[in-house]
């Protein structure tokens, strides 16, 4: 069995908060956990937080944000966008420095501070999630993974999912090429996404985005091995849709 | 706390088996139960197995299967797709008639039958979700949603993740338009894919394909509503990618 367990009684996420101290007051931990960490708290105590007011808006950014939006906050897309992939009525499909492909370069102004302000992905999501996973170690002496997550789109299906933008301390793929299923024929080219179906199993415990439930503990699972959540972009090369 | 818990005991699948009545006699359920099902025994029980020695190979199968593969599995893909979204060295992306676009229009050859048999996606999943509630109604008495489930990848990320493809008992998309979130601020056109999570969430108690564990309970979710798996098909003029 696994369990999924909501963290509550976390205090309000500012600058320079460490996260992992904060998760170890919070809660019991053991070792083998895994600690799911929305990317929202994760932006606001690394500082990745961008006022409206100190933004002024390009003339692609104008084009892009039509008579639908601020063209400042396409200005901060745009900044954060490594390649636009699709765009419509303002509306961006991007893809970040990091290579995730996602609505607005993960820029976001759902629970941002202040109505003017927008969040943005952190810079090294792999680096925030070591960063916790050792403060937890340091906090509360227990070996926890850490998966840092973000509710992105998909093409092709309607809502959104929560995926891995950060990992540490697991294999954020499960391999099973080559593994031979129940019938002995050996499975081709087979990798599960285990870090992606660990950041959707958390969120399964937020009723709502207002629900101030951003840390999520998944225990039982007990993963293993090592890797980043830079490991699941699909290099362009092998991408049929990119 | 939400538990995901395997479902032991279950027989080998046979055509024509009672899914429902199979689960309710191998576990204690809830009312409110999530019971997941993989497509895999689905199609098994609806007898949606092919077997290659019937299937000719049309040209254009040929022209796809290349040296790659064979071309009678390229045969039944075709047969089973709607429209071939891309094809690279015989690894066709298909839109099936439900409207999923996936690899091979969801045929599958691991954990088939044989090595010469290749299982099909059920022909309406959301009638066999709802067919596996109903049983599980009459022979347990209890009120459970169900979710029919299958391996996807996604473009732009590596690996496959379990989704929704038949879907009885709860809304399958979380809507959260209009809700307020903690500062206030309306969030704008958001919905949570809330099927697609759950499917994800139960595949993370197989450890393998070949661990026998078609059947997982999510247990303390208590979803609401009702809907099909076709609601979150994206509709193609919604869709930047299709």
């Amino acid at each position: 069995m696994i369990a999924i367990v909501p963290v509550d009684g976390l205090p309000e996420i500012e600058p320079g908060a460490d996260i992992g101290a904060l998760v170890a007051a919070a809660v019991e931990l053991d070792d083998g956990d895994v600690v799911v960490v929305a990317q929202k708290i994760v932006s606001k105590a690394e500082g990745r937080v961008v006022h409206l007011d100190d933004v002024e808006a390009s003339e692609r950014a104008r084009e892009l944000a039509g008579e639908w939006t601020d063209a400042r906050e396409l200005e901060v897309i745009l900044r954060e966008s490594a390649r636009v992939v699709r765009s419509r009525n303002a509306l961006v499909i991007a893809e970040t420095s990091h290579g995730f492909v996602c609505a607005s370069a993960g820029v976001d102004h759902s629970n941002a501070p202040s109505p003017h302000t927008l969040v943005l992905l952190p810079v090294d999501p792999d680096a925030s999630a070591r960063a916790i996973r050792d403060s937890i170690r340091i906090h509360s002496g227990r070996d926890v993974a850490v998966v840092v997550t973000d509710s992105f789109g998909r093409p092709f299906r309607k809502g959104t999912t929560d995926v891995a933008i950060g990992v540490a301390g697991l294999a954020p793929l499960r391999d099973l090429r080559g593994t031979p299923d129940r019938a002995g024929t050996l499975l081709r080219s087979t990798q599960v996404a285990l870090a992606d179906e660990i950041a959707a199993a958390a969120d399964l415990v937020r009723a709502g985005k207002d629900d101030g439930r951003p840390v999520v503990v998944v225990r039982g699972l007990e993963p293993t091995g090592d890797g980043t959540a830079a490991d699941l972009v699909m290099p362009p090369d092998r991408d049929l849709f990119r």
